[in-house]
Parts: C-alpha cells; sequence; structure tokens
C-alpha cells in the first residue's frame, strides 16, 4: 500500500524547489513585445481551500520511522483491513471487450445492486431514485450544487468531516456550522439552538449518521426533531450515512425512515467504508424526490460516467452485503471497546463511549492539541514508540473549538490499539511535566 | 455494451410515474403537527443545467430500431473501436490485496505514466506538475475552481464541447462565448474581436485543441494571438487537448509550447478518446504554475483519490502511447477522408475538410436542423435506414446561433460512413420536397 505521506512530501519538496526557479520568461527571444499586465493569481476559493490538518504531523511520523521510532497511526479514517477477495476475483473473471461510458446514473447491473442493498437495510427506494456516483464525496457535491446556489449555506454540526469544507468549496456553498459539545457524547442541541442558526440563504441540513469524526448515532428523536425543522423552514435533509453498518448498540435511523419529509430527504452513500474498497470509489445520491434525482443526473451526464470495473466489481458485495460486512463491524466494535477502555486509564481524559462508526472526539488535558500532537510526533518516544493523532480544530468550521480535542480513529488491531493508548498516557505525563 | 438511451427512457418513464404518485405525506398518522412551509425547491444552476441535447433523439431512435429500421449513429463521441486487450490483461493481472485510497494526485506510476506520455508528445513537465483527475471532466472543474470564484467568467469559443456548460454549473462559473463561424472553418476570428468580449470578470480562456464539436486544429499563428491576448489581459490559458494525436495533416500545437506563458498555461487532458477508454474515467491537469497544481491538488483531496485500478491499467498505454493511438489514428484519418468526400455530394451542405479530431459541424440546407433532425429519426427512411444527428444548437451558448447545422461524428465504419450521407443526401431532397 502506497503510502500517502511520503508522496505528499516528495510534492511538497518539488513545489518548494520550483519556487526558486525562474517564475516566467518575459519576452523571451522571438516573442512578441506584450504589454503584460501582472501575474494571474489563483481564485479566492482555491486560496482560503483548507489544506488537510492531518497531513502536516503525517510528514514528521515518516521522519520519525526512518529514525527507528514505531509510530502508531490513530489520525487515519481508512480501515486497515484487506479487501474481500470476491472483489478481484470479480474483477478477473470480467469478460468486456470495451470500455466504454457507462450510462451517467450508473450501470445497471449496479444501480439494481444499490437498490439490493438498500432494501436489506430497510431502506425502499425505485432504481430511478438511485444516481451511482464517483464516492460519496460526489454525491455530496451533486446534492450541494442540487440544492444551493452560490452563497447558499447549509447547516452542519461541528465538529464534522473535515472534508465537507472542500465540497462547499467547489459548490460555492457556505458550510454554516451548529456546535455540539463532547459534553453529552456531541449530540443534539435543543431545537431552537439550530433553528438560531438558519437564515435566508439556509436551504439545508447536512448530518453524517454515524458520525465521522465522533462516533456518534443520532438517536430517532433527534432526527425526528430536525424532521420537525426542516419542515418548518422548508430545508432539504442531507444525511450522509457511510457509516450505517458501524452500530454498535442499536441500529441506525436513516433519513429515508421518516415519511413526513420523502420530498425533502436525500440520503449520500459510499460503498469505501463498510466493504472496505475505498480506492474504488463508488457511492450513491438517493432520494424520493424527482428534481432531486433528474438534477443529479444531468451533473452527472457532464462528467459523463462513473468507472465502469468498480461499479461491476462491487455488485456482489452490494448484493449481499451482511456477508462482507459483519466481520468487519464485529472487528470495529471490539476495537471500540478495547479504545473505551483504554481511555478510562488516562486522567484528565475526557470521553464517551461512541455509538457507531470507528472514531472518537477525546478531550486531553492540554491548552493546545495541535502543540501536544506535534510534540508527541516529533519529540516524544516511549520504548521506542509514539502516536500521531488528528487534532480536532480541523473538524470544526469555527475557530477556537476544539482546542484540546483529538479524533482517535481505530485503524489498529486491539493490542496495538491497547498499547497506543498506553503511550498517549505516558505522553500526557511527560507533557503535564514539560509544559 | 450497455445502450445508454434505453437506459435514459426507462428513467424517465419512471420519473414521469412518480410525478403522478403522491408527493409527499403531510402529518401522516402520529406524526408531529407541524405548519409546513411551501416546498423545497432545488437550485436555480440545477433548474438551467442544459439537458444533453443529444439525448432526445437517442429515445426516438430506439424506438424506429424497434419498428425495423436501421439507424445509423453519426451523432455520439463515443469511439466505437474495441479496447485494447491489455488493457483488461494488466487489470487480471493486478496483485492487490486490498482497494485503499490512492494518493490524491495520482498513483506514482499514473503519474509517471502521464510523464512519460507528454514527454513522447514533445511536453516536458516534472511529476510534480501533474495532477491525475477522474477524466477530462474532474481536469476542467477543477481548472475552473482554482481560477475563478462564482460569477467569474471565461472566454469559450463556440460552438464548443457541450459539457463545458455543466461543468461551468458547478463551479458557478459563467461561460463567455465568443462566436466562430463555419466559413473559415470554425477557426479564429481577429484578436480585437475576441478581446472586445474581455470583461473585468474575465479569468481565463479555454480553447479545445483540435476541436470539438469542428475538428478544427488551431495554427501555431491563432495560439501565439491568443498568448499576447492572455497576457495583456492577464488571464489563465487552459487548453483541452483530449484529441491532440487526431491530427490528420499537421501535428497540434499545445498551449506548453510558448515559454512567455509558462504560469498561465493550464493543460486539461483525458485518456478516453485517444486510447479508446472512455469508460476508465482517467484524465490529468498539467501546469508549471505551482498555485494551479497546489489548487487542484487540494480539491483532489476533498474527494481523495481517484479509482485505482483504472489508473494502473493505463500505464502500458501512457508509456508506449504510440503503439494504441496509432492505428486508431489512420482509422479516423480515413474515416474524416470519407466523410469530407461523401459532403461533397451533397447539394446545398456547407462544410470544410476538419483538419482532427473526430467530428465535423456542417451546414445544412434547411432553416432548422432541430427540426430536421427530428423529421430524419422519425419519420425518413430509405431502403428502412435512416441517421441520427446531433443538431449543432446545443454547442452554442448563444441562442439563435447554429440553427442550420448539425455535428456529424464519425463513429462508424468507411463503408457505413459512406453510406450514411447517401441517406443524407436522399433526406435532404425529401425534406426539401416536403417542406
Amino acid at each position: 500500500m502506497w503510502r500517502h505521506e511520503q508522496n505528499v512530501r516528495d510534492l511538497e519538496a518539488q513545489w518548494n524547489a520550483s519556487a526558486t526557479m525562474n517564475t516566467g520568461i518575459r519576452n523571451p527571444e522571438g516573442a512578441t513585445e506584450i504589454e503584460e499586465v501582472g501575474r494571474a493569481s489563483i481564485s479566492r476559493r482555491a486560496q482560503t481551500i483548507q489544506d488537510s490538518p492531518i497531513r502536516k504531523l503525517s510528514a514528521t511520523a515518516e521522519a520519525r520511522k526512518r529514525r527507528g521510532i514505531r509510530v502508531f497511526h490513530l489520525n487515519i479514517g481508512q480501515p486497515d483491513l484487506p479487501t474481500s477477495p470476491v472483489v478481484f476475483e470479480t474483477i478477473r473473471n470480467l469478460q468486456l471487450s470495451t470500455l466504454a461510458y457507462a450510462p451517467s446514473n450508473g450501470l445497471p447491473q449496479a444501480v439494481s445492486a444499490w437498490r439490493n442493498y438498500l432494501r436489506v437495510m430497510g431502506i425502499d427506494v425505485e432504481e430511478s431514485e438511485i444516481i451511482v456516483t464517483a464516492g460519496g464525496s460526489e454525491a455530496i457535491i451533486f446534492a450541494m450544487c442540487a440544492i444551493c446556489d452560490a452563497g447558499d449555506d447549509i447547516i452542519v454540526f461541528e465538529p464534522f468531516y473535515t472534508n465537507y469544507n472542500g465540497f462547499a468549496s467547489i459548490a460555492n456553498v457556505k458550510l454554516n456550522p451548529v456546535p455540539l459539545t463532547i459534553q453529552n457524547g456531541f449530540h443534539l442541541p435543543p431545537t431552537r439552538e439550530i433553528e438560531r442558526h438558519i437564515t435566508s440563504r439556509t436551504k439545508a441540513i447536512l448530518i453524517c449518521n454515524p458520525a465521522n469524526p465522533t462516533g456518534t448515532i443520532y438517536t430517532r428523536d433527534e432526527l425526528q426533531r430536525l424532521c420537525d425543522v426542516v419542515r418548518r423552514h422548508n430545508l432539504f435533509f442531507l444525511s450522509d450515512e457511510v457509516y450505517r453498518e458501524f452500530a454498535y448498540e442499536s441500529s441506525v435511523q436513516s433519513v429515508m425512515d421518516f415519511p413526513e419529509i420523502t420530498q425533502r430527504a436525500v440520503l449520500l452513500d459510499s460503498s469505501s467504508k463498510r466493504f472496505n474498497v475505498c480506492g474504488a470509489r463508488i457511492g450513491a445520491l438517493v432520494s424520493h424526490n424527482r428534481e432531486i434525482v433528474q438534477s443529479a443526473f444531468r451533473f452527472g451526464m457532464a462528467r459523463l460516467s462513473v468507472a465502469s470495473i468498480e461499479q461491476l466489481a462491487l455488485v456482489p458485495l452490494l448484493n449481499s452485503p451482511r456477508t462482507y460486512t459483519d466481520p468487519i463491524v464485529q472487528e470495529f466494535k471490539r476495537r471500540r471497546d478495547v479504545v473505551y477502555e483504554g481511555l478510562k486509564e488516562i486522567p484528565g481524559v475526557t470521553f464517551y463511549k461512541p455509538e457507531g462508526a470507528f472514531y472518537i472526539v477525546i478531550g486531553l488535558p492540554v491548552r493546545d492539541s495541535e502543540h501536544f500532537s506535534k510534540w508527541l510526533i516529533e519529540e516524544f518516544e516511549h520504548g521506542n514508540e509514539t502516536v500521531l493523532l488528528a487534532p480536532a480544530q480541523g473538524f470544526y468550521a469555527s475557530t477556537g473549538k476544539g482546542t484540546n480535542e483529538v479524533r482517535l480513529a481505530f485503524m489498529l488491531k486491539t493490542e496495538d490499539l491497547k498499547r497506543s493508548l498506553v503511550v498517549l498516557r505516558y505522553a500526557l505525563e511527560a507533557f503535564g511535566r514539560q509544559f
């Protein structure tokens, strides 16, 4: 598996090297004498799009490894488990003579398979209500474009999945953050607090359920409250349910479960996490609202199609999902339990028991978790081991939030998770003595 | 190869059926009494995004076929030739245990292969100047987002590739069309005519070279004039070069060939046409401008990665391109010649000899080519055969342009191209007698 971190370090080294080179040749020999006006600059949205908050520390982690330190990665959200061999067998057995454009809404086998998968999950939709997308990422971008014009806003609950910022940037949409708090395990605040944030440009509420980065699963009552809000304020209700199966105590209510909002609900989904096929880039946008689906279809027609091979490779998994997801979910439940128990042993940490997904946001007894995380990966070691964390500030849109928080992702086998939390405990002790 | 037309007919039938169904349940039994305000509507950009102008007639074509009429498709831009078996062999031989996210700028083998390919094409760039994208479509969207904020505009030359409208819609960019004319084979107008269109919000010029839908290849002098314009007006110069090899008399100048605009030039490319791998969805954004590449990289990070399997499958082709492209280009040169000769036999048609790509826009002796194309596919037959054309109005942004024009795509073997032009001649005769 190729390491992103090394790739980015190389890229940045080359970008920095080229910055010292000639940035353009004015009137080279033989060229027309032109009165050149300035230097074309990139857009404001390109200037402001966030760099990945996780990336900065990854480069340091690689440097530490080269010096012989073992680094436990608690920072990344990509499952560490192997992909089912069925995916590769299916690909090897494909009988294709040509790699032609698929239909813009997806190959019929893929659309049908998504429908079957959703039905197993208790979500009943027609094939005409499904658009296969290039990952959940594209589903979200299409939903934003279908619902919002430039400058409209979408209510999100912070901390939220950082990449929503990037999608909003592409779609020219403002994310309108309603703060959550670790004090109640990042569940929803009172309805009036949510409604207080709605503006004249608000077009939708977007949730992730189960949530990244918090692992929170919204209760039926919480979702009902959001249904009431979207009906009162004439909004759409976008629900990112990519972690649907990762629910350890109770099942997840889907946004599609609420009959009074059939025309407002838009389900955004991805095959990546539940099937360990992150590199396939296959997701779906699903809605009973015909205009929404037609809009997504038209945006889909512009980019023509989603890659055919991956659509076909996932059909066996979608058609028999629990065979593939049950073992994965069981493993992550074990990991969730191990992390929860391990956190109990660390003095001064604020935590809760995440109901789903494979993340938790915890509060550390430090003033600045970015500073702590940097020190941890740059300097600290215990038995030649250290930990890479994801500071939580990157998951908040508002500045000054989550300053003592980090997100842990459970991407290690249980004994490594246990050990990494022990290392974290030692680190906090040492840090507390030093700063 | 699955037919898009049938897919879309089915979709539309289902959408129309659901329109007569209950559009939402107000206050179903047990639901909260909510004062519901109206019905959430889609965005303005979703309302205005063009439906594919080619699609409407495709449904009719399917109906004709079911009634025993043979339809010659001159309307579609997807190559009809088989994909090289090397692609499928490469895929079958992949030794992957996991389908993980690729690096956001592309797998290193893919980036390296694109670099090799470009070097063979006489374009010398570093790997850090390449972002592998999900098709040329994504390269264009990323370029638009990197360069333009909402409401900025990009100069295009009409008629242009229809899907630029969809990308502009996603990116909230205005396309600012400068009209071309069939009278000079859709080459560029005088520079002052181009500059007349530039506004305070213009950020770039976008060309397709060789061009879709016209097959025009811009001369070095034309490109030099555009270089002068972008320097004088501080613009970027975006060049869609997906048809690069399809140049039948002289080679294509790349936007990357002009040293005085290294910081303004952005190359947009795709593997689809030259390698017959449209369904792979692999393209590239290339630039010496580091900020542009960094911006594209950040947008790429938001959607995480491009599908890994296709990136790997195309490496052998990119590393040895002419082996694969030469036969394809030779075939399309033959087809271009056959079409050109065939058009000479049709009275009243305005045409030229397209220098590249596999299209031509021709003027018909009719008032309304949409009406003619519709009649042709709905009613006409000669020896139980008819032709499906693409009315050119859809390739213009301005209304009232190209009203007697159609685009022909050379997606048939040469004897079928010859026959389809004979059918077209008979059709124009019959239409002229009738209307």
